[in-house]
C-alpha cells in the first residue's frame, strides 16, 4: 500500500473514532437523562446515586474527545471540512457534558426531595424530559448520518421545549402559592425543569454545530441561556 | 528581513491577536455583570436593556475568536504550547460567552422584577456579584499574564461563592415562606442568585484551561453544573 494512501485510511479511522466517542458519550447523556428523570418519578434513590456515578465516564470520555483532537490538529493539520469536523467534533462534545452535568444536577436534586415527603408534580417533569430526550436522539442521529437539515427542525423543536418548561414553571409557583409548605420542594423542581430546559438548549448548539461542520455556516442566532421570557 | 523570522512575527503577532479579543471579551463581560447588578439594585430598566442589548458584542467576538482559532489551525498548524494555546483561547471565549450569557439572564430577569412593587433582597445579589466579579478578573489577570498557579487560589475561592450562594438561596427560601406573595419575585431572584455561581463556575473552567494552556495539564476534577448540595 503506497504510503498516501496509508496516511489518509489512518486519517479516516481517527476521524471515525471521533464520531464513534460522541456517539458513545451521547448514548451515556440520553441514559443519564433517563434515568435521572426515572429517580426522580420513583423516588428511586439507588437510582438516582448511579446517574451522578455514571457522569464521570461522560467527563472522561469528553477528556479523551479533547486529548484526540489536540493530538489529530498537530499530527495531522487537517483542512478545510476535516478541520471543521474536528473543531465541531470538540465542541459538540462540550455540550453533551454539559447536558451530562444537567441530568447529574436532576439526580442530586431528587436525593433531596426524597429526604422530605413533599413532593411535587412530576408528571411535568416526565413530559419535559421525554421531549427534550427525544430532540438529543434526533440531533445526535443526524449527526451521526452528517446530515445538516436537522438543525432548523431542531430549532422549532426547542421551542416548543420551552414553551412546556413555561407552563411547568407556572404550574410550579402555584403549588408553592396555595401550599407554601411546597416551596423548598417545588423551588428544587424549578431547578429540574430548567435543568430540562437547558439540555434541550444544547441539543441546539449541537444541531449548530453540526451545520458549521457539514456547511461551514454559522447560524446568525447564537442560542443564549434562555430569558425568563421563557418562563415569566 | 528573513522569510521564517517573518513568519514567525507574524504568528506571535496573531497569537497576540487572539489573548487582546479575549482580554476584549473578558472586559464586556465584566462591564455586562456591574451593569446587570446595578440594574438590580437600581431598579434601571433602561439599564438592562442596555445590557441584553450589549450582550451581542460579546457573541460576536466568541465568533471572531472561533473563526481566528480555525484560521490559525488551517494557516499555521501550530504545535506543543502554541497550539495548547489556541485550544485553550476557543474554551475560554466559550466560557466567556456563557458568562456573558447568565448576565444579560440577569437583566431579563430584572426588567420582570421592575414590572411588580414587589422585590426581595438586592444587597446579598449585589455581595455575590461582586464576589464574582473579583473572582472573574483574577483570572482574567492571571489569563493575560500567563500565570497558571491562580488556578488553585480561584479554585478555593469559587468554594467561597459556592457558600455565599447557598446562604442567598436559603434566605429567599425563608422570604418565600414568611410572605407567599413574594414567591414569583424571589423565584427570578433565585435564579438570579444561580446566574452568578455558575459565573464563578466559569471563572474556574477558564483558570482551568489556562493551567491546559500553560503546563498541558487537565486538573482532575472537571468543574460539574454546581449541585444541589451547594444550595441544599
Amino acid at each position: 500500500m503506497p504510503t498516501d494512501a496509508h496516511i489518509v485510511k489512518s486519517f479516516t479511522a481517527e476521524l471515525d473514532r471521533l464520531t464513534t466517542m460522541i456517539a458513545e458519550m451521547g448514548g451515556h447523556v440520553e441514559a443519564a437523562i433517563a434515568d435521572a428523570t426515572t429517580a426522580l418519578r420513583r423516588r428511586d434513590s439507588d437510582l438516582a446515586n448511579r446517574v451522578i456515578e455514571a457522569d464521570r465516564t461522560i467527563d472522561q470520555l469528553e477528556a479523551q474527545v479533547s486529548a484526540h483532537v489536540v493530538r489529530m490538529l498537530a499530527l495531522r493539520q487537517p483542512m478545510a471540512t476535516d478541520l471543521r469536523t474536528i473543531v465541531a467534533a470538540l465542541k459538540i462534545a462540550g455540550d453533551l457534558e454539559r447536558a451530562g452535568d444537567y441530568a447529574k444536577n436532576i439526580a442530586k436534586r431528587t436525593l433531596i426531595l426524597n429526604q422530605s415527603p413533599v413532593t411535587g408534580p412530576v408528571s411535568g417533569i416526565a413530559n419535559l424530559s421525554q421531549m427534550v430526550s427525544a430532540m438529543l436522539r434526533e440531533v445526535l442521529d443526524a449527526y451521526l448520518a452528517g446530515d445538516s437539515k436537522v438543525a432548523e427542525a431542531s430549532r422549532a423543536r426547542d421551542e416548543v421545549v420551552d414553551a412546556a418548561h413555561t407552563g411547568l414553571f407556572r404550574e410550579l409557583l402555584t403549588y408553592m402559592m396555595e401550599d407554601p409548605s411546597t416551596i423548598t420542594a417545588c423551588t428544587h423542581m424549578v431547578f429540574i425543569a430548567k435543568n430540562l430546559e437547558r439540555i434541550g438548549d444544547h441539543a441546539t448548539n449541537i444541531a449548530e454545530n453540526l451545520v458549521f461542520q457539514v456547511r461551514g455556516e454559522h447560524l446568525e442566532d447564537r442560542h443564549a441561556v434562555s430569558g425568563p421570557g421563557s418562563e415569566s
